[in-house]
C-alpha cells in the first residue's frame, strides 16, 4: 500500500540516493555534485530551502518530490515549484507519481496558490503524456537561460 | 546616470506597472491579471515571496528585476530565480539590463549560490543573444511544465 509522509532531517541519505537515481534517469549521472550536508545545511535548517515528499510502498521508499515555493507575478500569486519528482522503474504503474503530483496540488490549494510548476526534458514523452493527461500545459514557447560557474563569477565580479 | 535600488512598499504601483509594460512586450497582456494588493501582501509582508530591484536613470524609473530563491538537488546548491526582468523600450542600449544581472550575479554570488536561472521567449532573438554573450546557457531540452485553472483544482481534490 501507498503512504506519503513529509521528510524528516533523517531521510538525507534516501533524498540524495534518490536525486542520483534520477539524475540516472535524465542521462546525466555525473551532474549530481550536491552531498549530504548540503541537502541537511539547505533542506532543514531554520529556514528550509526546500521541502520533500516521500512516497512509501508496503514501508519502502519508492519515489519522492522535491520542491519550493515560485511566484507569478502576472497572476500575483505564488505556486510550488516541482523541481524532482521520481518514482522507482519497478514501481511505476501504480499512480504513485500521480498521488505525489495530487499531494503537491492540494497543498498549493490550501495555500491559496496558483498551481504547480515543473519542467520535463524533451525526449521524455511518456512523462510529457502523463502531465498533458492531467491537464497541464506543456510551454514549449519558453525556454530556460542559467549562468552558471565562470561566466557567472566573471558576471558577479563586473564594475558596473 | 544610472541608480540601482531595491524596492520598498511604496513602489507597488511602479512595479505592477513595469510588469504590465512586461506583459506587453511578452505579447500577453491581458495576462496580468495581479493586484497592487497581491503585490503588497506578498513582496512586502513577514515572510516576502519576491524581491525587486528598480533601475533608475537620472532619478526616473526605467526597469527592474523581480527575484526569489531556487533550489538545484544535482548542485546542492541554491540561486536565483529572476521571474521578470524588463528595461523601457527607449531606455535600452545604455547597459541597464546588463546592471540588473550583474547585481542579481553579485547577491547570488554572496550567498554562495549556484547562479542565476530565468525564462526566455523562443522568438525573443535579441534577448537571446544577449544572454548567450553573457555565457548563459540555453537550455533547450528542458519544457516547462504548468497545471493551474480548472485541472489544477481537479488535481487538488483528487481521492488518492
Amino acid at each position: 500500500m501507498l503512504n506519503i509522509r513529509e521528510a524528516t532531517c533523517a531521510d538525507v541519505s534516501l533524498i540524495l540516493r534518490l536525486v542520483r537515481d534520477l539524475a540516472e534517469y535524465e542521462r546525466e549521472p555525473d551532474a549530481v555534485v550536491a552531498t549530504e550536508d548540503d541537502l541537511l545545511r539547505d533542506g532543514f535548517g531554520a529556514e528550509p530551502k526546500f521541502r520533500v515528499l516521500i512516497a512509501e510502498w508496503d514501508g519502502t521508499p519508492v519515489g519522492f518530490a522535491l520542491y519550493f515555493y515560485h511566484y507569478s507575478t502576472w497572476l500575483g500569486r505564488a505556486g510550488i515549484f516541482l523541481e524532482d519528482l521520481f518514482v522507482k522503474p519497478e514501481y511505476r504503474g501504480k499512480g504513485i507519481g500521480r498521488a505525489l503530483l495530487t499531494e503537491l496540488a492540494r497543498i498549493a490549494a490550501q495555500n491559496g496558490y496558483y498551481g504547480v510548476k515543473w519542467e520535463v526534458l524533451d525526449w521524455n514523452q511518456p512523462a510529457i503524456d502523463f502531465y498533458q493527461s492531467l491537464g497541464a500545459e506543456i510551454r514549449k514557447q519558453w525556454l530556460t537561460v542559467r549562468i552558471t560557474g565562470e561566466a557567472f563569477r566573471k558576471l558577479a565580479s563586473d564594475s558596473v
